[in-house]
């Protein structure tokens, strides 16, 4: 039976992957009295007198909204809500797993913009928490942009910033390997969609400052007109010696080239003309920009991309469970970059410097630990910059919480 | 301690009483190949080529939106999206407890009529059904009608319909213990809000022809100019005697008085004023129209109430559990008049002839045997009307697979 038989199969067998479980019992009248009318009265009465109270009589705080409108998903593309329904099942089974976070799909049929915004403002009361999946861009960032703004929960693009920080995790590793830093390296980014756009600001905000990003027209350089406003904007803080043309002459003298884009897009000779020790991240899926293989043909000293039977994959899996762990358990008001950087961290710290290797930049997905240090991690940034609401917890205790969790 | 302590501990000490349940493992990488990516790009691809493999692929068919915008929170009033949180994930635990059915709170912070539409609308993608909960009147009568127009999923306003359900399937029985027939029988309904009128309506469409409406006004005579539009459509085919006066008047020389209502709004002296063999189903909560034992004084042979200390609790979890049970299972595009009779008698019938007495005329919320009578029943009818979309399944294998979710 082959992947495609056995995955139709998973997922017709148990129709979905996800149902509801009562924490409760409801076993005889006394538990209905108490779980239901005329108990439940007392934690809605609670509530009504001090908002708060919310995340301590209902699972709010531990429920997270796996929001798409189908636009983008996987490589599929605009596939539709309904048919994203899966992925978003999928999601909510590695919250649960990964961190023990619930997570919910909220599939909505729009691709109007205001109508999204409005919608996930209003079933707010529901959720701890908003993950954005798998809506395409340009309408991601107005979207992210505006919920940050108008809510006062954590609001998280995992497409945009799940991807960008297990890039940094694995690029703080495969510098450190190459004895290279941060600040020096070139890197080349191709593919200025929201993905690429994403992982360059957070890897600007990490202190690179060598950045040239690419698209199939090209270097993005400030002035072109065939950008659009995110690329424009992106351009203005990248590229300062101004280079021009396509992949194959800016990728020249770079240390690091960053794939988001499609497959086979580069090859061993482009891989060449790369600085010695070059760090090549191809993470198109399912094939890569290039693989493997022919990248160290090229000349790469550090190869990851985004799949499971090579080494080195970027698994968003790595951040996002972690992430809302820590921001749901110390009621963060939002996922800030400080967060974002933190994670990285973590996630690159997990590699030790015995383990760190050509083929060991990245811990794998299951390694238990993870999401611990990562919610740990997230705690601690939310603490010390005063965004944390729940002050009664601290990061070891979010660590051990998570274990527990996850065990 | 008493039930207000028990009640917020039991809330506090789960942090609210529902988490979402993985139905896939993944415990290693081959797991989540299958249930992530790559291999769930399939069920993506098949739903995307025909819609209705979305009931095989994904939960979707057995997740029920529990939706309410808190502004007729149990007898609490208007207390907010927030605050009826805790009311709304007691039902996903009634829903999931009774009849194995998926549901999740959907607390919508609006009073805005076609805001709440069109959220609904737009989430569908992620629901098999809409359970409307806590919706005051007469929004509440307004957003039903639309969703059933507009969506082609079951869509149910529990309050009206889960009452009306359960008070017929009483009726039924404390008429056939008094020897009286529906069709000859005069009631009187007090209360005249969206419960009452749901009432009245059904019972009308079950047979009964003398019905008179009461408010704090008076009886709904038409023509009269103080009823809102809902009672005004109600006046036109009820009271066509005229009668015109309040309660203590039109409760004179009745067969029947139904109170959705308030606390001790009908006393002894009133019930002496009925027909011999009175029935008196007192429903207002926690304190009814009238105790029991003051109806009993006063004449009534039968008397019902909302409360589980009493006998004969008029409970709308005898109902909605198993009906939605039944629509899913069928996939109905809706839940009709014909199904919400046929589970009136379903549960009428649960009560055995022998078994049938003053103190016994509704099945206790425990027995087992319910929710599986009312879903083959309501499965029976949605096959013969047509209604039913998943025609691979028969009431027989309705009733057996309601035993397996709920034994």
């Amino acid at each position: 039976m082959d992947l495609k038989e056995k995955a139709l199969n998973l997922h017709k067998d148990n129709q979905g992957k996800i149902s509801i479980n009562c924490k409760v019992p409801v076993k005889n009248a006394e538990d209905l009295a108490l779980a239901y009318t005329p108990g439940v009265a007392e934690p809605c009465l609670e509530i009504n007198k001090d908002y708060n109270t919310i995340y301590d009589y209902t699972s709010k705080g531990n429920w997270v909204a796996v929001v798409t409108n189908g636009t983008a998903v996987l490589g599929l593309g605009d596939i539709g809500a309904s048919a994203g329904l899966p992925v978003m099942e999928g999601k909510a089974v590695l919250f649960k797993a990964f961190a023990g976070v619930d997570a919910f799909p909220i599939c909505l049929d729009t691709k109007d913009v205001d109508k999204i915004i409005e919608t996930v403002k209003i079933m707010e009361p529901s959720f701890g928490g908003i993950n954005l999946e798998d809506i395409k861009a340009p309408e991601c960032f107005e979207i992210e942009k505006r919920l940050k703004e108008e809510l006062d929960i954590p609001v998280f693009h995992d497409d945009q910033h799940g991807t960008a920080i297990v890039v940094l995790a694995g690029l703080l590793n495969a510098i450190k390997l190459v004895k290279k830093n941060l600040e020096q390296v070139k890197i080349v980014i191709n593919g200025a969609g929201s993905a690429g756009i994403s992982i360059c600001k957070l890897l600007l905000l990490a202190g690179a400052k060598n950045i040239v990003m690419c698209d199939k027209m090209g270097a993005l350089v400030e002035g072109a007109e065939w950008m659009n406003e995110a690329q424009a904007e992106i351009a203005k803080v990248t590229n300062r010696n101004f280079e021009k043309g396509i992949l194959k002459e800016i990728v020249k003298e770079k240390d690091v080239f960053i794939g988001v884009s499609g497959p086979n897009v580069l090859n061993a000779q482009m891989v060449s003309t790369m600085n010695k020790d070059a760090i090549v991240f191809a993470m198109a899926n399912p094939v890569p920009e290039i693989t493997p293989d022919e990248a160290k043909v090229g000349g790469a000293r550090v190869v990851a991309t985004g799949r499971s039977d090579y080494p080195n994959q970027i698994n968003n899996v790595l951040a996002f469970p972690g992430i809302f762990r820590g921001a749901l358990d110390v009621r963060a008001k939002e996922i800030s970059e400080e967060m974002k950087i933190a994670t990285a961290k973590a996630i690159a710290e997990m590699v030790s410097e015995e383990e760190l290797s050509e083929e060991y930049i990245i811990p794998k997905a299951f390694n238990l630990d993870i999401a611990p240090n990562v919610a740990a991690s997230v705690a601690k940034v939310a603490i010390e910059t005063g965004i944390a609401r729940n002050n009664k917890v601290t990061p070891e205790w979010v660590a051990e919480h998570t274990r527990q969790l996850v065990k």
